[in-house]
């Protein structure tokens, strides 16, 4: 499989998410506003991913830069740093490799770096952001591979895969991670209306590893737990607030309810760049309202009478209570989430709650 | 609006279900076997809808039948029946319809009827189960009326509407009455994947009908609940079993659990054809499982990818804990299920648990 996102001579190549399944078709960005735009037009999703894309983002279009002057390019690096940000709302991984970015630009800066200095350093620190995404991943795939039961059924929502991030997976780096452990598993994905990321992504992701994979609707997800199809779903997720509550797609909120209805364990697996201290509890996290498009038309068909609203919220919250475990490349927390996410996050351990 | 069906000069004419709400194409069905087609094919859905229209297409199957003496009619008649029988499993209302039209039949040709006067009381049978269906809506509507606060924000899936009867609808007949009895409300309809009745069916009867409706996701509705904006949920039934365990359209279980999980009264409206005493719980409700195109594709666009399998289970059962109430034609239904509903098929009674 080609990368989710790649950076070669001056062009981040991503696969465009839009057309998958049926077509692999590779947009080309040349400029920051590209990136962008991709995106804000969702070429590129998922929490991580579109941190990484952000950051090259950020670094193309410093390289792009005919500053000649420090003070010039510092100002074109603050415009560029703000159109990325403007992209999406929700996903805190975003915001967090842009802050990394501006980090390593103003220790550069004031180290009296050249501009050829800096842009080289955005550029490496790009480069870092990506391959240290692939290593968490393979890391939150080996921690959660100790959760994953021999033969287990295992739902997931949405795509939270090598697709959702610079390769491997979070949600489906566990499974991969269990896979590569010698376990036998079959997964059910939910289709994740509106933008299809399950049935769409998940699926050829999957199906490509040669993993057994059967794609339900949405509404399917409860009557398969009760009839004791799943024995534990593994999600992941865009933006994790300090007492463990769950931004993710649209849907997760429905599946962690149901969860715990039938007693079965509920995963989340992300990058501790997920994780938002600063965001004290979920009704704190904002919540990306899409265009009606995507609900209304399926491809040219059109599903919705005229004179009929719609809603499309991109993200729901989990409050905390519903989650079994947060998965990350540092190890399992558990609660009480404020400890554990705080000792994850600070102290680089390996810890689980209570 | 034009009826859902009707049945005029040895025609049985019905809307076309599967292109709305785009197109509004009618289905001209002259035999039995088209009838019996038009059902599979989902031309014509909704449990009290294929009871109305399997009656129509015994007896406009009948009408024209050759046969001369009442033997070879009665054998006819027999093979008929079956084939209305095997057209779709789950929905009980259909076996009801034709067990009405064999009683009616096995009465008339017992009091030494011709084969015209049988023909005849099979028509009139026919449009009298028509006939009582809208009158049964109505009635619902009446005594749901009653259940519904002022201001509601009221949630339903799949739909149960007048497309869903012969007229006015079972949950969409209570909001119908809820308005007529002066009440403002809102609705939300789960789209309702696959086959999505809810974006093009519900949304495109209530919004012809002035009331205010917002199509979300099957996947929204715990986000929904979870925010606030829902006050109550009602959705139809196609099979309540003697314990009150409901199968109704996949999806229906999870909104059930979401529902209670948030304090939400869960209302089942449908007539008592629908109740089985025979059958004693859910688990004994045959469960149809539809064709793999219904979830691989939205009209041309292909979602999953090859090599993924689906599954596509039409119905799931909800057991009776999940249920506040079923709102019949005779009165409100109550836990415990078992007297209530009993009390209700029999007795004929305005009867509520309780």
């Amino acid at each position: 499989m080609q990368p989710t996102i790649e950076w070669t001579n001056d062009t981040v190549v991503m696969i465009d998410q839009r057309k998958l399944p049926v077509r692999e078709i590779y947009v080309r960005c040349r400029t920051a506003s590209e990136v962008a735009r991709a995106i804000r037009s969702m070429v590129i999703r998922g929490a991580p991913a579109i941190g990484v894309a952000a950051a090259m983002g950020i670094a193309l279009g410093m390289r792009r830069s005919r500053a000649t002057g420090t003070k010039q390019f510092a100002t074109e690096f603050q415009k560029t740093c703000e159109l990325l940000a403007a992209t999406r709302p929700t996903a805190v991984n975003l915001f967090w490799a842009i802050e990394r970015m501006k980090q390593v630009f103003a220790a550069t800066a004031a180290a009296g770096a050249s501009v050829d200095d800096l842009r080289e350093r955005l550029t490496v620190e790009a480069h870092a952001i990506h391959d240290e995404d692939v290593a968490s991943c393979r890391a939150m795939g080996a921690f959660g591979a100790a959760l994953v039961p021999q033969n287990a059924r295992i739902l997931t929502h949405c795509n939270a895969g090598a697709l959702a991030t610079a390769g491997y997976g979070t949600a489906l780096g566990v499974i991969r991670g269990a896979v590569e452990a010698g376990k036998k598993v079959t997964v059910l994905a939910d289709e994740t209306r509106p933008f299809l990321q399950g049935a769409r992504l998940t699926a050829w992701e999957l199906v490509k590893d040669g993993i057994d994979t059967t794609v339900i609707t949405d509404n399917m997800a409860g009557a398969m737990m009760r009839l004791g199809h799943v024995d534990l779903v593994v999600v992941g997720a865009d933006r994790i607030a300090a007492n463990g509550d769950v931004a993710n797609k649209i849907g997760t909120y429905s599946v962690a309810v149901l969860a715990r209805e039938h007693g079965i364990p509920f995963y989340v697996a992300a990058p501790i760049s997920t994780i938002d201290l600063a965001t004290p509890d979920g009704s704190r996290i904002p919540i990306e309202e899409r265009p009606d498009r995507e609900v209304t038309h399926v491809g040219t068909s059109r599903l919705t009478p005229t004179g009929a609203h719609v809603r499309n919220p991109a993200f729901d919250v989990t409050p905390s209570r519903y989650v079994t475990a947060i998965i990350t490349e540092r190890g399992v927390a558990r609660a009480p989430f404020e400890g554990s996410l705080s000792a994850l996050v600070h102290g680089g351990l390996t810890v689980t709650g209570s």
